[in-house]
């Protein structure tokens, strides 16, 4: 009988919570400085637990990395869960996710910031198709469903990277609503299954 | 009088030698490991020079960085000089300088490595507005060159990272013609002029 088995659930309860503020805190520090950057120790202090307790959750930093991103990149945000729509919509949150001022903490940030780094490629590049990749190549469909959402990524990871991190002038200052039309002017052909 | 005016034309020769040999050193170094974890020392044994000569060329690692991406960024790659053709041209040497085995000191990858270090961002920022941004812009032309040409550099950029740093599996493998009609026919709203 192994330990957590054994376990009350008061003591369940707790691991689950030890867990989720770990893998909260670690979702953050990734985010923030990349992989080879990000230190085990901040990441024990933003959950308030020990790197020692970091160590018994999840084996490693490489351990801790492949549940951040699997966690970071499960939610369905920029790409969405509807066909209907799908090039809109993904044009829109793009649009408006990399506005200046916005929220920074997101999916492709992290990709962007560890992506570089033969540490955690692997695992980015797995999470990449697990999740995002994935759910958005069902959404369009067909033969080439995946090469297709896969260049659909390339231009929102570059929006994000051209707009919320580099901050071009002509980029940073772009309405909201025009950069939408364009991003979705480019995402049609790719969405629509009509550019043969 | 300066040194270097005073320097007979061998004198001048050798010190132009040293500084290019210098350049294609930190632009080597800097596109294989990022503004934070390359080297001045790296570089100077790279460039056969001591890490003092260095620092009297250049001032600092920021300084030598600057003219790095200067050098990295100048010449005309995936962009191209002509307007003719503009979307073919951009979107067949996308394809090809993304395939797997192809050649990776790109200006494309300098940028990736580099973007999301606060001490490299405003310098990469500066060198992307300088040249490809300005020169795309200027091949686009109209009211809106600019935020479209940052756009055709954001689907650049993403598929630079998605095939070519990450190696996603459908982009990796996918063929380098049929992915060259596809980049045309998402950049082909941007360039045309008719996305409205």
């Amino acid at each position: 009988m192994s330990a957590e088995e054994s376990a009350t659930p008061a003591h369940r309860r707790d691991a689950v919570a030890t867990r989720e503020a770990i893998l909260a805190a670690a979702v953050a520090e990734f985010t923030e400085n990349g992989y080879a950057r990000a230190g085990v120790r901040q990441i024990a202090e933003r959950a308030g637990v020990t790197a020692m307790m970091i160590n018994r959750y999840f084996g490693s930093k490489q351990g801790l990395f492949a549940e951040a991103v699997d966690r970071s990149f499960a939610p369905a945000t920029v790409v969405g869960t509807e066909r209907r729509g799908l090039t809109q919509t993904m044009a829109r949150s793009l649009a408006e996710s990399t506005a200046p001022g916005a929220e920074r903490l997101d999916p492709f940030l992290l990709m962007l910031r560890c992506a570089s780094d033969p540490a955690a490629v692997d695992i980015v590049r797995r999470g990449i198709e697990a999740h995002v990749g994935s759910r958005l190549a069902g959404l369009i469909g067909g033969d080439e469903a995946d090469v297709r959402a896969q260049l659909g990524l390339a231009l929102a990871a570059g929006t994000w990277l051209l707009r919320a991190v580099i901050g071009t002038e002509a980029l940073a200052g772009a309405d909201d609503d025009r950069l939408a039309e364009l991003l979705a002017s480019m995402l049609e052909p790719i969405t629509s299954g009509d550019s043969r």
